[in-house]
């Protein structure tokens, strides 16, 4: 980890443990760059990312301030790695339904930059929570760059082991919402009655050298899930 | 506008315009330099921007490169300026359903940070887009922030005259998602049959200095929307 990121990491904690309420004022640069012993360039980039991140917000002329939001159990719809916020994998319980290797098909094949003719991972799974059904999840995986999988780590979280496994590192993803009603097969593993209201994200991950390398359809229980964008 | 946003305005508009497909490689940060007669810390500012914005994407040791989505009409739900991206308030269409001064209830004063004894604007609009009914909004504006809005105002974009009019600074926004069936009055303003699917987003936007001066509860129709996120 990084020296910024080290201490972006602990000004987090701090107003984690300590509960500081929206709008409370941060020390100065000039005070975080003495209390943290490293440069100001440093704390620059810390406050940056903290920024980014909306757990902080520079106001000109006065300081910095904490940001954070008052609902719980919302899922945070922007961070790249799959679920997160105040749901975590440690949350979310997977099961597999499906794990195959297929042939792309032309909307996978549209949304992973691939021919027809290039194989894909398939995985489909029921994602829960405390025994809730949140979401039913088909993924595809390009294989020229998640070049393994298996069933073992389909049950726990894939991102973290696309990360430290294979090293892909993510670089972007493009998510595209709208809401359904189910009908077939996703009510049935939602265990919701057909014409269920249903959001259906969309996800594409890009690499950082920006190749698309998962296409995801998920399907959302609506009464399990709710969820939370930062602007 | 400042250098850095001009000359990110005149990249933005040349991939459009140019049509330039997502991963297309973009001219070196000294090339752009050179070609718009600024200094390199311009240009660096203005591929930040261009950035944050999820029209490039930098490739480490590489260069910089075009992104782009691919899919049309999606309403974008990042930018803080009310409908953004494909749709622009040139589409929209409102239709004011209510437009009155109330005392805060318990739920506004709790999102806008004021007490009960506090005085909201309270507009009820139906916002369509070439003749289909996009959503329904309920909004609430603290007066203290907000001091004037009249039924005029509610007729055009009330962002715009927010900035340019009363000169307040949206600095950063809360927004809350979830999926409901759709009841009574709802029902009735989107046009759809009782307990059809709808996407409610709540979003709370602040001024610049932290403080919350619009909380609005955003009923969308679920066979007229559909929502992008650059992530």
């Amino acid at each position: 980890m990084l020296k910024y990121q080290e201490v972006a990491q602990h000004i987090e904690n701090e107003i984690q443990t300590k509960n500081l309420s929206q709008g409370t004022k941060l020390p100065s640069v000039n005070e975080l760059v003495a209390k943290y012993k490293v440069s100001k360039n440093t704390i620059l980039q810390t406050l940056k990312v903290l920024e980014s991140r909306s757990i902080i917000y520079p106001v000109q002329g006065n300081g910095i301030f904490v940001r954070r939001r008052k609902r719980k159990g919302y899922i945070t719809l922007l961070e790249n790695q799959g679920f997160s916020g105040d749901l975590t994998y440690i949350d979310v319980v997977p099961k597999v339904i499906c794990f195959k290797v297929v042939k792309a098909t032309e909307e996978v094949a549209n949304n992973l930059q691939c021919t027809l003719d290039d194989d894909v991972y398939f995985v489909k799974r029921v994602l829960s929570i405390r025994d809730q059904i949140l979401c039913l999840e088909e993924s595809y995986y390009k294989m020229s760059v998640v070049t393994f999988l298996s069933e073992a780590i389909l049950e726990e979280s894939i991102f973290q082991y696309l990360e430290k496994g294979l090293n892909i590192k993510t670089g972007f993803s493009d998510k595209y919402l709208s809401v359904l009603k189910t009908k077939g097969d996703i009510s049935k593993y939602l265990e919701l009655p057909k014409d269920s209201p249903m959001l259906l994200v969309e996800e594409i991950y890009y690499t950082n050298t920006g190749e698309p390398f998962d296409f995801a359809k998920i399907y959302y229980h609506y009464e399990h899930s709710q969820f939370f964008l930062n602007g």
